[in-house]
Order: structure tokens, then sequence, then C-alpha cells
């Protein structure tokens, strides 16, 4: 087996970044009627730090699949996870008026535009996996369609946040904490693996096997992703956060670090961490060293 | 040519509406956590006169499509309308208390659910249009989920939703008014009609022209539904309509009747009709007799 260089993840990602966001900007447009087309982009472009769309570049580069396709899955995944923030940050739900250091959608644009605007940002997804130019096959097409409704939906992101809503003030034990959020943050992140996955054109039993491994590995870091934002939430000072710290302590959010204590959540992240790495030595591909970087970023993280 | 015996609207709707019912019940999961799908149950479940599942099926009929998929986009375009009315009866939009006699969504549920329920139908329209089972070819499931989006989202429904919004007390011309309405009701009117001719399997020539005609068709009759709207929004009671008659007079929303008067629009609504009619008799299909008893039903509806 050939040794392969050491993986400069920075500048990787700088590369992927810059094509997300050359064709976010290109694909939501401005256009959008009554002031929607605004309020779309301010919600999407410059902000956040695209892990969603990384991760569905890297497991796409892992299985050498289609970039077009890889690039247009990397923005719906983002536009999905932008318009839950738009929602989630309305005033029947967080009543969140900053976010990235900006006012929110609703305290910009309205409560009205804002709601719209959500609802438009998914709708667009979907738009962006199903071009006619002919650069994604049509069969392909299906299944991405397929897999990001899944993970969006009632048994995906919706369905966590609306666990979430009805847990606050609640005792969940940690089989119930670990659903809410496989579902209310994992399903997303094991989504973008997934679908990077589905950009692949091997259906033999090599792929099949690659993209088993890739699923289990999509379910550790999206796990890992939400112990390690309940370990922030405690250790981490506001400034480099970007939000307010001790948050779900104040709203008496049920949490890993509230349920395990600290230590055992760190210890925690790091079996996380590395049943991830485990599912990549297991995947059969020959070049997993961006998810491999990107899984040590999601529980290495500051912020 | 065969003379086709009459046609029994009634008979038709009520078998295909049996299956439609049948089928929500089945793919609208009760077990959605914290009570999600308890409320989109509610949401879609025993209400409205499912137009354009009809529009669907009767598309599919008229091509002699894929029934499996006709049902799934049956399914999948009344989700989309129904989440569109849980978040338009919201109270940062036209804040409803009351829809087809029953508590609204956010109402019964609060403003937080009816958000998060909204947003998971949406996704669950595209998950009905992306099976494992087999039943819709891979290639028909990308079609259905392009129409759909484009349908629903900023260039359709939505988008028309916010030149809505933003139109509140302006002055709109007929132009604009239309475009308003093209995009805000006959978007999905029309991509329901599109997604039933979708469902055919002959790509050919003759399934081109199909196609090409029932978009004129659908184009029409959306625009027709809308005027037909407005007009009984001012003759219309509000026991028939059920909802408050001359609800747009009292927000000062612009509509046909303002702008053309009421006899004009009349006319307008039969000359839409026509139009239709005129599509069907081009399409080169031969039986369309459900595509043109429900443009005859849109047209000189009661309510």
């Amino acid at each position: 087996m050939t040794e392969l260089p050491p993986f400069d993840l920075r500048a990787w990602s700088a590369r992927h970044l810059d094509a997300v966001e050359q064709a976010l900007a290109r694909w939501i447009s401005p256009a959008g009627p009554g002031g929607l087309g605004e309020a779309m982009r301010y919600a999407v472009l410059d902000g956040g730090k695209r892990l969603r769309p990384l991760l569905v570049l890297a497991a796409c580069d892992a299985v050498g699949g289609n970039p077009n396709a890889a690039l247009r899955a990397a923005c719906a995944v983002e536009l999905i996870h932008a318009y839950s923030l738009v929602h989630d940050d309305m005033p029947c739900m967080d009543n969140d008026v900053l976010r990235r250091g900006k006012p929110t959608v609703h305290v910009k644009f309205g409560d009205a535009t804002a709601l719209l605007a959500g609802d438009a940002l998914q709708a667009l997804a979907f738009e962006l996996l199903t071009p006619t130019d002919g650069s994604v096959p049509d069969a392909m097409q299906a299944v991405l369609c397929r897999l990001l409704a899944r993970a969006a939906g009632h048994d995906g992101m919706a369905g966590g946040q609306a666990i979430d809503l009805a847990s606050v003030g609640q005792p969940l034990s940690e089989a119930q904490l670990r659903e809410m959020h496989r579902l209310k943050t994992g399903a997303l992140l094991q989504g973008s693996v997934m679908m990077g996955a589905a950009c692949q054109t091997d259906h033999g039993a090599a792929g099949a096997l690659a993209e088993a491994a890739l699923k289990e590995y999509g379910a550790a870091i999206g796990l890992a992703f939400q112990v390690v934002d309940d370990i922030l939430d405690v250790t981490g000072d506001s400034a480099t956060l970007g939000k307010t710290a001790g948050k779900d302590a104040a709203h008496d959010k049920p949490t890993y670090v509230s349920l395990l204590g600290l230590e055992a959540s760190r210890a925690y992240a790091q079996a996380l961490l590395g049943q991830a790495r485990g599912a990549l030595a297991a995947c059969g591909l020959a070049d997993t060293r961006a998810l491999a970087a990107l899984a040590d970023a999601v529980v290495h993280r500051a912020s």
C-alpha cells in the first residue's frame, strides 16, 4: 500500500469552500420575488463553518464520486441547515435576535418573510438536487433527494427539534438524549456523509461496503458533534463560540454534561472519534484523509 | 374515433379520493416524535377538497401512467398544500384561528409545533416521492421531485406568498396580479397536472406533445382557480365557503374583482376554461374526460 502524503485540512477546506460559496451565491437568486431572494441569501451567504458541505465533499472524494453531484448535494444540505436556523431563531421557537454577530433573519426582514424564506430554502435544496443540465444522472438525483428528505424530516432533523421542544425541563435518560440528538443534529450530519457517498458510481460489493462504513462514520461524528457542543456550552466562552455560553443550563435543557458529567462527556467524545476512525479503517477506500481530518476537527474544535 | 361513455366525476373522484385518504393516513406516521406526527396528521387528514391530488390522478389517467407513482405524487402535492396552510395560518402570517371549522394547527398544538409540522410535511412530500420499494423508477422519482420543488419554492408557491405579503395595500397592475397568482396558487395546481403527466412512460414525440398541452391546461386552470376564488370572496356566503367571505376587500388585497369588476372577472374565468378545454383537445390523448370535468368543476364551483 502506498503511503499517502500528509493531509492539509485547511488547504483542502479552503479550496472546497470557495467552490461552495460561489455555487451558493449563484444558485440562490437575488431575484426571488417580494424580497424573498434577498432574505434567502442573507440567511445562507457569508456565514457558518460549512461543516455539512465539507462532509459531503470529503465523502465524495473518498469514493471518487461525481463532483457535480457532490457540489449540488453540499449546497443542498447547507440550505436545509440554514432554513432550520432561520425557523429556530423565530420568536415562537428560540427567539434569538443575533446569529454570527448579525441580526437574525426575522429581525432583519420580519417574521412572515423569515417563515417564507425558510420554506423556500427547503424547496430550493431539492431543486438543486434535480438539475436538467445532465450533470447528475436521474437515478443519482433520486437517491440524493431520498437521503436529504429523510435526514430533514419527521424521522430526522424536524423530529429531533420536536423532541427538543417537548423535553425542556423534562428529565431524559441517556438513551432518550441520544435519540433526540441522533435526530436533531446527527441525522443531517450523517445524511451529509451518505449523500457524498451516494455520488459514487460503483454499485458493486466494494461500493456497498464503503457506503455501510461511511454510514457508521456519519453516525459517530453526528453524535460526537453534539457531545462536544454540550461540553463547549459549559467550558467555552461566548466570544469564541460566537453564541451565548451556558445557555443550555439556563434553559434547563438536558445535555450530556448534565447527564454524564464533564469528564465522562469528554471520554465519550473521544470514544466516538475512535468509532469514526475505525469505520474509516474498515471502509476499504484508499484515501479517507479528509474524512479523518474532519472527524478530528469536529471533536477537537474550540467553537 | 370511438365515442366515450358519459363521465361521472363524482364517482371517479370518490374512488380516487378513497385511495388518497388511505395513503395519506398510512404515510403520515402518528409516531412522529414530540407530538409532531399528531400535528402533521391533524393538518392533513379529514379535510379539504383534494383538488391537487385529483389533478395529479386525472393527468396520470389521461397519459396512462404509473398508478403507484401517481398516488405518491398526489399525496406529495397535498402535503405541500397542507404545510402552506399551516404556515399561512400562523400569527405572523394571516393569524387565522379556524380552518375547515376546526382550530388551526398552531391554536391546537402551539406555534412552535405548527412551524415544525409544516417543515416536516414539506420534507415528507419529497420522502413520499422517493420510495425504495421499486414501485417508482428512479428516473421518474427525480422528475417528480424536480417538478414539486420548483412548484413549491421561490419561483412558485413560496414566491407568490412573498409577493402577496409585499402587495397588501399596494396598487397592482393586472400583469402583477396575474404573476402573483401564477406563483401563489397556480404553480402548485399546474405542478400537480405536470406531475401526473410525468408518471407516463412514453418518452416519445406523442408523450412530449401531451406534456406540453397538459402544461398549458394546468396554467389555465391554475389561473382560473384564483379568478373564481376572487369572485366567490365577493359573491359567496361564509357558510358555503367554509371561510370568511369579503376578507380580501377587508384586508385591502388586490383581486381580479377589484381590478376588472365582477362581470369581466366572470368572463375571464370562462375564457380560461375555454383555454383549458382547447389544450385538452390538442393534447392527442384518447381520454381526457376527468381533466375536462375537473376544469369545469374549478370554474363552476360554489365554494
